[in-house]
């Protein structure tokens, strides 16, 4: 389906581009790579290290999805041995904002949200036990 | 981890609770699921018809997971045949406008992230047949 098709971009209709691109957004390694481009440039190997437990193959495909959509720009020098440099296109960095909402929301309320995992798993334990 | 072993919450560390936490909110299914609670208390089948293309078994998945993290609550009634409602909670509730302006932000920019597709799959055929 193109945009033009579509008479107003939602995310809730299968085939509507804006869906296709939650896809991408709304996966954590995308935004964990956007949060640390957004401090600036950065080499393969430099992302790797800051984004703690991302394999190669991983990090790999999530940079050639944002830079096919537009919004990480991968750079290749010519040099022995050859360098390349991912950065933070202009739209990209527009994405900046929304997607450290998300990491401070996560970091505010993890407490809460592991104390409401430990209640879920007891409550589900003894639910268990009773139906035996 | 246990989250008091953790200094400071953070997102970019593999074994950090918040690094947890975003395992399952930067997923496409569960930003889609809070959107639509935010109208208000859903059934199943409600839920499912009112976002395009979740399958059964990945709605029943991610409402558990979303329940299991205190950001959904489950109403069942003893009525025959039996009813189950779904509803945000407040924690939930506090995370419906980080969501919709990822949203937002998706529907505001799929034209433009469209053409970059077009321009990076263009670039790369040519790629393609400079090297046969």
């Amino acid at each position: 389906m193109k945009l033009t098709d579509c008479m107003r971009p939602t995310v809730n209709d299968r085939d509507c581009p804006a869906r296709l691109i939650l896809d991408h957004l709304a996966d954590k390694w995308a935004v964990l790579i956007v949060v640390r481009l957004a401090s600036g440039t950065l080499r393969f190997a430099e992302l790797r290290r800051a984004i703690d437990g991302i394999s190669q193959k991983m990090l790999t495909v999530t940079l050639r999805d944002l830079e096919r959509d537009g919004l990480v720009v991968r750079k290749l020098y010519a040099s022995v041995p050859p360098k390349v440099e991912y950065s933070l296109t202009p739209l990209g960095g527009s994405l900046v904002d929304k997607v450290n909402e998300l990491c401070t929301w996560a970091e505010a309320n993890s407490a809460e949200i592991l104390r409401a995992r430990e209640r879920f798993d007891k409550r589900n334990s003894m639910v268990v036990r009773a139906e035996r």
